[in-house]
């Protein structure tokens, strides 16, 4: 079902000093950034190697993120897998029963399609599943 | 200074329903079982296409993992990034100044390399860095 993972979510507290922290101690680089008023949320994808960190820092306290480290301090917050067709991969979880918070894909960063998994299925293990963009 | 994720660890209360639970909800599958009493943990590699879950359960209350699964449940635990030279990876990491929990690299799953940056350096994400046995 799965061909990778598609990146790994991290809650920061703020944007910019992560992105100091993650280039000057590991190297890795912004690849991408996005501002979603919608979500009161900022995101920036860095890079370590093939792999993707997805940091994403409240622009409210209310937000969920702003929540998430309110209560939880920063830390990891998803994990994202990717799939060639979020359609079909959608049908083979409701097939299997799988509970889940998007019954249909919705657009994420950069453009990709999106659902999250219902926690309940994954054992505290937010889950993620993205399409992403042609 | 990484070529991609290694893994991604996640601490379960037991190895055996998740296992159950990781291959019929997601159909990944087993790639590699351990066991350490020195660290009464039982350890998992699930396969995610080219990505690895590291499944780690305790099995004493008292281990690190147990700790981990009584104070916060189970759920995301670190994020492992792989690196061809691990000597060098350190090197790298101490002229930045890099706080470490392991100053030299120590065993690991399946024979690897690795080590632990102290959480003081990572806003909160336990991280680790991987040599693959050769």
């Amino acid at each position: 079902m799965f061909e990778d993972f598609d990146h790994v979510g991290i809650a920061v507290a703020a944007l910019d000093p992560a992105l100091d922290e993650y280039r000057e101690r590991f190297g890795m680089e912004v690849i991408r950034r996005e501002r979603s008023d919608a979500h009161a949320i900022e995101i920036a994808m860095v890079g370590a190697g093939t792999g993707q960190v997805e940091l994403l820092a409240p622009l409210t306290e209310d937000s969920d993120i702003g929540r998430f480290v309110a209560s939880h301090g920063p830390g990891l917050h998803h994990l994202a897998y990717r799939v060639p067709d979020i359609e079909a991969a959608l049908a083979q979880l409701r097939e299997r029963g799988v509970p889940m918070i998007d019954e249909q894909p919705r657009t994420g960063f950069a453009g990709s399609k999106i659902a999250f998994v219902a926690l309940s299925a994954t054992d505290g293990v937010l889950t993620e599943i993205v399409e992403p963009a042609a």
